[in-house]
């Protein structure tokens, strides 16, 4: 792989950590490669981006990002196929949400050119840190923060662009037990929760927290005002089958238009399994429970892929879902890792390979 | 004043920067004092408060500050009188709050005799930043970020508490117009928006910038739901002055819990000035607006104090609202700044002399 250097300043590491890393045993996002990509935005210009060592950086601490959220990010991820060739998934879906979070929290749009000449960069030096193999990847953390030292209450001058790196298996390595939220809500109508946007993970933090002193890993979030619809997971899209029928939450200004999800929605009419993009009532979900027609649930992102959901809580009501053997988690799963790691046909055109 | 230094570890600077700073001219949050206060959790445990010279200090990118919004704030202000005493105003409210904020966001709890002597520490070594005169203040902004190095969605297991002081005139100088909010929101029911949480002042850049192109410097959010009823400013809450009695939102947990707005109800019981603290439709306050019974509106803020509000705008019809020499926000201001400035008596112990 060549390294092209015409907009992009590269300062490789002296040294490598790799070797102290211990790939059958990763915690996720704690270990970073021996890169990450700088660009920083000042006089209303995105400056020259940088490809450097990994390494802490100085910040003063009026920096807006601590006093107001001012920030935004994206989950990506690279693979190796078995020739050791590298493939993104549906990046430029990452660029255009990376730059809608930004809109929505008035930041400058990222460039596109500098969005995939620093990724590409970072990943042919840091290409020793992508393993071949089922369930392995590359995890890619696209950023911005506000760095304008001045706590005025207003958006920043300045900006920092950065991508970071982090080998990573599944985020959920087995079924998540979800608590439906009831009192405590994830975004507003008219708010951010469409963005990726930093403040909404925070709030998330407290109310997952008293999910899992009841023994759930996650919360699924019902809409504000009535908490009568099911929406998404946080750090998940959901979806949900009845009998043989998927059903997922429509996007919204309150719902992430996860690239997941999407794909999901895709490969479901590819594969002739009926798929439904409608609100979805609790009680709905709870009928079918009792029923016996909710066959399963499941979550859908970047870092989780897809996650078998096990049970459900809603008002004191505690449903179990068999996770079969024959699910359609199972199915879409291998169907997308097929696709990103280049075992099979990729009919849409979803696999970008980093040359 | 002595420094106590008990509990808290001290580092004088060695040059000042006070020469350099136009007292007559500040911008708001630009301009920081010669110390800052800085406390980190570790371990499960708050380590020893240090009081340092002001400087940039260096975070991991992977610090979770960066990418989840884990961070709360205060706003506080210390004042001088002609006398050369320093009192702070209510300072226990703020350290209630931004604790009940931490909470909100699954952050540990700030020890209070840290807080007191770090805050009273920082203010005997800055004192010369504190000015005497009416509107001279020291704006002090304690806030609690996440600093651990590792981007999983969960609640960090480090934190850095830190006070920085920025000299400060009112925010707002002038009065100001404001847009009520018809489509983007603030916050939901049982979110975060009662705290003082980085991330809800971010999301309200976007739509704040959208108001100003109109030529408004605010926006007053509604509910989420349904837009009908006013709640507060972002930066301020808000009065409403119908005849002789002022209306002001209940607090709940998408509304902040202001420390001037609860002074100003009680000094409005104080000077006999009806006040009801009742939810407020919009259509009541155009209806007044058009009868001639809405007198004025006013924000109220530690950064603003009081700033009237001289227009509004909502569905595309504009209301203007004379500001009288005789209102209630000069009023309540004066009687504000008497108690802050040691001018007056001060009958619920709201001064705090810092000795």
């Amino acid at each position: 792989m060549a390294i092209n250097t015409e907009n992009v300043s590269v300062e490789i590491s002296k040294t490598s950590k790799i070797d102290s890393v211990d790939f059958s045993n990763l915690n996720f996002g704690r270990e970073f490669t021996d890169h990450m990509f700088v660009c920083d935005f000042v006089d209303g210009e995105w400056q020259t981006p940088k490809v450097m060592p990994y390494q802490a950086m100085s910040y003063e601490p009026s920096a807006r990002v601590f006093h107001y959220g001012q920030a935004v990010f994206e989950g990506m991820k690279a693979y190796k196929d078995d020739n050791g060739k590298v493939f993104l998934f549906r990046p430029k879906q990452n660029f255009d949400r990376i730059n809608k979070s930004a809109q929505r929290l008035a930041m400058p749009a990222f460039p596109e050119n500098y969005f995939f000449e620093g990724l590409e960069t970072l990943l042919k030096l840091d290409n020793e840190w992508i393993k071949p193999g089922m369930g392995n990847s590359l995890y890619l953390r696209p950023f911005i923060i506000a760095t304008e030292p001045a706590i005025s209450a207003s958006p920043a001058n300045t900006y920092r662009f950065m991508i970071i790196c982090s080998p990573a298996k599944a985020y959920y390595n087995a079924p998540v037990r979800v608590l439906v939220a009831e009192e405590y809500s994830r975004s507003a109508d008219g708010g951010v929760g469409f963005a990726k946007a930093a403040g909404n993970y925070a709030a998330q933090f407290y109310p997952t927290s008293l999910a899992q002193e009841k023994g759930f890993q996650q919360v699924i979030w019902t809409d504000a005002s009535t908490h009568t619809y099911l929406e998404e997971a946080g750090t998940m899209n959901v979806f949900f089958r009845i009998n043989d029928t998927l059903i997922t939450a429509p996007t919204s200004d309150r719902i992430l238009d996860g690239v997941t999800r999407k794909s999901i929605v895709q490969l479901a009419e590819d594969l002739g399994i009926k798929c439904e993009v409608r609100k979805i009532k609790v009680d709905e979900i709870k009928t079918a429970a009792k029923d016996g027609s909710l066959k399963e649930i499941f979550g859908a992102g970047t870092a989780a892929v897809i996650s078998p959901i096990s049970a459900f809580e809603h008002k004191n009501e505690l449903f179990d879902i068999p996770v079969s053997e024959d699910s359609y988690a199972k199915l879409f799963k291998q169907t997308l890792l097929n696709i990103q790691h280049n075992v099979s046909e990729d009919k849409h055109g979803w696999r970008y390979e980093v040359k």
